[in-house]
Parts: C-alpha cells; structure tokens; sequence
C-alpha cells in the first residue's frame, strides 16, 4: 500500500475542507454571529496543517484500486470528523456521535437530520450544514482530481471509487479534464438555481442552502417544516432542479458541446424521467382526494417523487399520511435511485436497466438455447466484468440493508420505521416513513443505532464495496509485515 | 415444441391426481360423510380422462428445457383447478378464487388459508387439503419420473425445472433412479411422523394431516389455532420433524447408504442447521419476559424459527405480538428459506452461501487483482453458469417481489401487511405479520390480489423463471408459425 500517498491525499482533503470553510465565515460576519470565531480558527488550523502534510508530494503517486477505496474511505471519515467539529465547539450540536451524525448526513448528501428545532441553529452553522451537501454531492476526491495533476490509472481508481454508478464514463479522455468539466456543469447548475429562486422571491440565504441542498440531492432544509410553507412556485422550481441534479451528467457534457440528439439518446436519463413521470402520474391519482385540485395534487406528488427518487429527501407534505401505494412507490423510487453519473444516491437507473437485460437474456436463452448474446445500452457493449459488479453490487446492498435492520431492531420501533430508517440512510434519502417520516426526525435512536446509521450513509455514498474492502483486514497485511520489518 | 408429449405429460398428472384422490374418499368413508360423492366422481373422471390423454406414448420423448417449463408450470396449473373442483362441488369453498387459491395455496406447500373456520370443514375436505401439500412437497413431476421410464436429459429438463435449489444434484447417476429414491425417503420420515405423533397421543386423523402438512412444509392446520392447543411433546416433535424436511434430502440419501460422515460434511445443512439454532436462541432471549419459562420460551423459539425456516407456515403461539427484532427475524428467515433438495420454499440457503463466496472472491479480487478464484462447496466447484443463475434468480425474484407488491399495495392495507402477504406466498410459508398474521387468513383480499398470490405461490413453488418462460409469448412462435402453415 502507498501509504506516503495516502497521507498526501488526506491532507490535500483537509485542506479544501479548510478552505470551504472560509465560507461560512463570511455568512458569518454578515449576519453578525459569534460562532465565526470557531469556524474561521478550525478553517486556519485545517488549512496549515492540510498545507504541512501535503507539503511533499509523493515519487510513487501510483494508487491501485485497493488503495483507490481506502483512501476513498478515509478522505470521508476527515471530511466527516474535521466538519462535525464546529457543531460541537458550537454547543449547536453537542455530543460528538450527533455531531458525527449530522456531518455524515450532510457529506453522504443524506439530509437525515438529528436535529429537533432547525431554525434555532446560526446562519454560520446552515450555511456550513448546507454546503457539506454541496461539498459531497459531486465527491472531494473528484475536486481533488479536477485541481491535482496525477497519472493516468491512478486517477481512475480513485474517481471509480468515489462516483456515482456502476461504471463510470470517462466524457473526455482525460481524468482531470472530466473532473474539471462535472465541477463547472455542477457549479453552473447551482447557481443558476441560486439566481433563479432569488429572482422569484426568495431570500438570498435560503436561496443558497436550498441550491446547495439541491445540487449534492441532499435535503437538508433550514426550515422546520422543509419545504411546506414556500410558495408552490418555489416549490415547482425546485421540483425541476431536483430531477436535473438526478440526471446522468453526460446529458450536461453533450448539451454543452452541442450534440443535442446524443444526450436525449442517453437510455438511462430517458427511463429516469419515464419513471419520474409514471410513478408521479400513479400517485397524483391516489392522493387526488387529499387536496381536492390539480395543481396542488400534481405539484406534491412530482416534488415527492423527484425528492424520493434523486434521493433529496425535502418535503412539501406529510407523505406518511399517503395511501398505501403512493407510500409504497415513494419506498421504491428511494431503492431505485437517482442517474449513475449524478449527484444522487440508491441503486442507480443502469444497475436497474442492466439487471432487466439480464433477465431478458436468460429467458431467452431458455427458448433458444444455442444463442449467446451480448447486453447493450446505448449502443455500448456492456461488459461481462460490469454484469457481474451489478450482481455483487445488490448481493452487497442487501447484506448491509439486513445486517443494519438487524441491529437496529434491537431498539424496537416498529417494523416500518426501522425497515425505512434503513433505507433513507443506505440509499442517501433522509426521511422515511412513520417515525422517521418527513416531519420528524432521527434523534430518538440510541448512539449504537445512529452509528449504524452513519456506517450506511457512508456505504451507500461511495457505493459499498470501497466500505467493504476499507474494513477487510486482509487489505492491510502488507503494511504490518512492513511494520513487524518481515518484509523490506 | 413438443406438443404431443406436453400432452401426455399432462394426462398422467390427471390420472395420478385421480388416484390420489380416493384417499380422502376412502377417509370420508370412515367418517360417513356424503363429500365422498363428489370426491369419488372427480377421482374416476380424472383417472378415465388422464388413461385416454395418455394412452398413446409419444414416438419422440424429447424434452428440450423449454418445454420442460411448460409442461411444469402447465402441470402444476392442471392440478391446482382439478384439485380445487371437489371444494367447490361440495359447497365448503364455493368461489372459484378462494377455491383455487387454497388448492395452489396446498399444492405449492404454502399453506395461505382463505378460511374463517377450518374445523367447519368435512374430514374428506380436510384430508385432501393436507394431501396436496404432500404431493407438492416433492413435487408430482419427480413422482412422475419416479414411475415413468423418459430419455436421459428429457428427465434432466423436467426435475431441473420442478425441483428447489440452484442446481439439481442427481443422487445416483440415473435420473430416474434418484427420483424413486427422493420418493422412499419423502414416504419414510411421512410414516415415522405419523406413528410417532399417534404414538404420542395425537388422533390418528390429526396425525396423518399433520405429517402432511410437516412433510410438504406445508402448513395447513386442521384446527382454527393451528398448533397452539396441542400438547408441548406434540410441539417439540413436529418442530423437529419440520428441521428434518427442510434439508437436503442428499443428506438421508447418505444416511441410507451408510455413508455417515458425508452426510454430516454438506455445509449447505450444517448452515441450515447453524442458522435454525442462532435465530432461535436469539428470539428465545428476545420473547423470554413474555413466557417467563425456560420450556415455554425454547418452545416456541424454535417452533417458530422452524415454521418461518423451512417455510411450513403452523404456529404455536401468535409471533405478530413478539418484539421487533424477533418479527424482523422470522421474515429473514422466512426469505432464506430451507435447503435445496428438500421440500421447503424460500430463496434456499445454498444460494446465500454462493452468494457470500461470491462477495468474499469480489473483496479479494480488489486486494489481490491477479488471482482469479473459482468457488467450491463441498469440495465441488460451482461452475460460473451456476453463479449466473443465483444472480439472475434474485433479479427475477426481486421484480416479482415489488410488481406484486405494487399491484397488492391498491388494497390499501397497512405496509407490514402487505410486503409480509406477498413474501409469505412467494417464499411459500403462509402465515405474515399484522392482518396476515398467524390468527389470521387471506379471506378479507380482492380477487385481483388473491390471483396475483396465486401466481406468487406458482411462482415461488416452481423456482420463478419455469413460469416466466411459461409465461413468455416468444416460447410459443414455433406453435403459432406451425399453425398458421409457414412451417412444417
């Protein structure tokens, strides 16, 4: 393992964490808040001590994939430890495993919050709450990618293991200028939705946390009640932004080159807004009752589909209150989750579209026996290598989905909180149904089960198996040969 | 297709569901009860009907894998609506729906009653009810092969498509050979239950249903509190009984060829076994402040852990009333299911046992990227086509699981009812949690749902992808080509 290399990543880590820390400073000093004094001390001490460990770049800066997945692990347990800090120095958020919670909620882009009253907290902190979203919505290391020069491989094992889906798709040739090219469609993005919920009424502060929340599909509101008491235009406009920021961004890449056709020829993004659409349609019909008009039903059910399915996780009603099948397609869309290649999280569109012509092609082996075809999507051969991840990928998913219901099952809850508190933290929603449904919160769980919690957030974010291979032993044998000095 | 020998397949499952069918003729005899009219009648009809469909060999007794799905799942179809008619005739389940759904319901050994009141039931009634699960257990075509001389790989085809598991072990190199063997065995432990349980003091009627009930893992109690009024010994033995037909039935045939150290070496019964033990010492802590003796507690621990296991579906005390992390226990279970090879339903432990080996070699090729593993079990190594399947198998029973749930979840009833509805019929157990609990039935469904349980129960019992094939208009395009005369 290239440990000098490791060390070299993490403290390049730290040292954006401390710089974007400078930003709630200044939110900070607008708003005339005595909490600044924390953040502007960490974000100095961040930064030096980010600077002296990054100071000597490595000879060797190859990185294997192992070694891809545990600096991938490690970058975000400092991202999630260093950010927690400030609530707790704060005494916003005092004890250090709901600080943790928050910080991780906030990175992951879950929006589960531990936090009973949200309004009482500083802009400072918000805005520091909010922006961990932004932060974790595209992935550090893919920022660290886009501003640090490295060699060709390397680069793809840390990206592979940072990003979103089940392979990832180099848009231009170049790691680094892939990177770069997803930040500035990400930065655009955002403000454009900054600008444009201004620009129709909005405060500028909620303005930003919202795009921030929005953009990383977090959901951390800075409101009590979410997104309920916005007026409905506001809440159309986010609807939209939420389904964008779900969106495979080589959708972005190909309308910014101007090659229109290709990007509405991208399978994956179209059956992401047929879904959308269907699943939204379904539901408006069943809760039609509820509100009695067409633009209220259809406003709610598309803002909780796009919330459910890009794994945002803001609300503009109690859906807990839905019928059974509206709640029942909400759980599901939180399974199927957001684009690969998105800011989103849960299962992916691909890994299910994969998975459907893996079926579709074993059935027909079945009747014609001697056939041995090749899956396509998009008029690209999928591999047998990405089949067979797909396969391991929900194999994975469902033995840290019960092993984490199981724990937590401990705490006897009923059966629906905890199966959905399990999927809101896996697949980076937020909120769930009944005790963790949209207008409540996680604070009544014991540490033990937050910290599963924050376990599955991180899982779920880098896609489970750099998580796995982090905590395998095995992974480090190497280094305590090295150390016990059996070993040059 | 080979239509003539579907055909002929078919007229020998008529005519051995017409010979089985005098057994609860010659009950309701015993009993003076006038049902016997009606199940004598339907007996002759079906045995005249199966010898004239039948009589007629077919020259060429090809079966390709195709049409071993068809004529299974035609197979089992055919004995579920002759099975259902005396029901109706004698006017104790007189719908068609609630009459089909407890005879798919007896034949896949599910066990879902649609009754309020079992005991209003006839002993001829009752009798055949618990016979289907015995036939269904081992499964009418493995009957079929056990008595009828076919070509080597036709037989192959048939067993493969009707038997549990991922992959059908043959005991003895001939298929025929070991079907007979399967038959012995199944037969065997049926009548050691039988004198054990009368042994014991049971009624000699309540005995033999529940040995059938036991040996299908089945389910079908004939009191209205399933297991809960018999005596503990009673309890005891039939939850042993139960842990002995959820396993692999390879592990009798060691037994009976001497063989006894291999038969203790197949680690799909030790998991089995392991499993059963953990799960129901860790319910027995769990439940303890509800009984508050020793005898009680393991009792029903384990009881309950067998009927979910093996997925028999009798219960002894009401588990709907037990904490959560004993409920979320009973539904794993419930989805793990039995071993391959026996008689039991579920996912099958063998598969998760791919499936973990499967992970492990994915975790290892990322710290060691060069070596390439195969997987053994028991010293056999599992071919990549097996490990393909047992993917394709939770893709298939995934999409099941959620489109049933979908198209259930209009009902409208609470979620826990309906995702444990749809898992206790796909997994074949029988009872649920909340409306489907143990003290309850399926009575109070639509008629769209209890069809799509139907369908589940199929489709669980025959492995998922026969009735998909079944089910998929491409398998028939040579039939419709031929009759139209495009083709010869």
């Amino acid at each position: 393992m290239n440990i000098k290399m490791l060390v070299y990543i993490l403290g390049k880590v730290l040292l954006i964490e401390g710089i974007l820390m400078i930003l709630p400073v200044f939110c900070g000093l607008f708003y005339g808040e005595r909490e600044i004094i924390y953040y502007a001390a960490l974000a100095l001490i961040y930064v030096v001590a980010g600077c002296l460990i990054s100071l000597k770049k490595p000879k060797n800066m190859t990185i294997f994939i192992k070694d891809g997945c545990v600096a991938t692990a490690l970058s975000w347990i400092v991202l999630s430890v260093c950010g927690c800090i400030p609530f707790m120095l704060t005494q916003e958020i005092p004890s250090f495993t709901d600080a943790m919670f928050e910080t991780a909620s906030g990175f992951t882009t879950t929006g589960a919050s531990i936090l009973t009253n949200v309004e009482a907290l500083s802009h400072t902190s918000l805005l520091w709450r909010s922006l961990t979203h932004w932060i974790g919505g595209m992935g550090v290391l893919v920022f660290l990618l886009a501003v640090v020069p490295m060699t060709g491989g390397s680069n793809m094992n840390l990206m592979r293991a940072e990003s979103p889906g089940p392979s990832v798709g180099k848009i231009v040739p170049k790691v680094r200028s892939t990177a770069k090219m997803l930040y500035l469609i990400y930065l655009f993005i955002t403000v454009l939705e900054i600008v444009i919920l201004f620009a129709c009424g909005m405060p500028l502060f909620d303005s930003i946390c919202s795009a921030f929340g929005t953009a990383g599909t977090g959901g951390f509101g800075i409101k009590n009640d979410s997104f309920t008491s916005y007026a409905p235009h506001i809440q159309w406009i986010v609807a939209v932004f939420m389904i964008m920021f779900g969106m495979n961004f080589n959708f972005y890449y190909f309308i910014t080159t101007r090659q229109i056709s290709k990007a509405f020829k991208i399978s994956e993004v179209r059956v992401y807004l047929i879904i959308v659409a269907v699943v939204s349609a379904i539901i408006g019909f069943s809760v039609y009752g509820i509100y009695g008009n067409v633009e209220e039903t259809a406003r709610h059910s598309l803002f909780q589909v796009a919330t459910a399915m890009t794994t945002t996780g803001f609300a503009t009603t109690d859906f807990d209150l839905w019928p059974s099948v509206a709640k029942f397609l909400l759980v599901s869309v939180m399974f199927i989750g957001a684009c690969a290649g998105s800011t989103g999280g849960g299962i992916k569109v691909s890994r299910f579209q994969i998975m459907f012509k893996m079926i579709k092609r074993e059935v027909e082996s079945y009747i014609h026996p001697k056939t041995v075809k090749k899956l396509h999507i998009d008029g690209k051969t999928i591999d047998a290598d990405v089949e067979h991840s797909v396969a391991l990928y929900f194999f994975i998913y469902l033995v840290i989905f019960v092993g984490s219901l199981f724990i937590v099952s401990f705490e006897g809850h009923d059966l629906i909180t905890l199966f959905t508190s399990v999927t809101a933290t896996l697949n980076n929603i937020g909120p769930g149904l009944a005790l963790v449904g949209p207008t409540q919160n996680y604070s009544f769980f014991s540490d033990i089960s937050k910290w599963v919690f924050i376990f599955d957030m991180l899982a779920g974010r880098l896609e489970l198996l750099p998580v796995i291979v982090f905590l395998t032993p095995a992974t480090y044998k190497g280094i305590v040969k090295k150390a016990r000095g059996i070993r040059g």
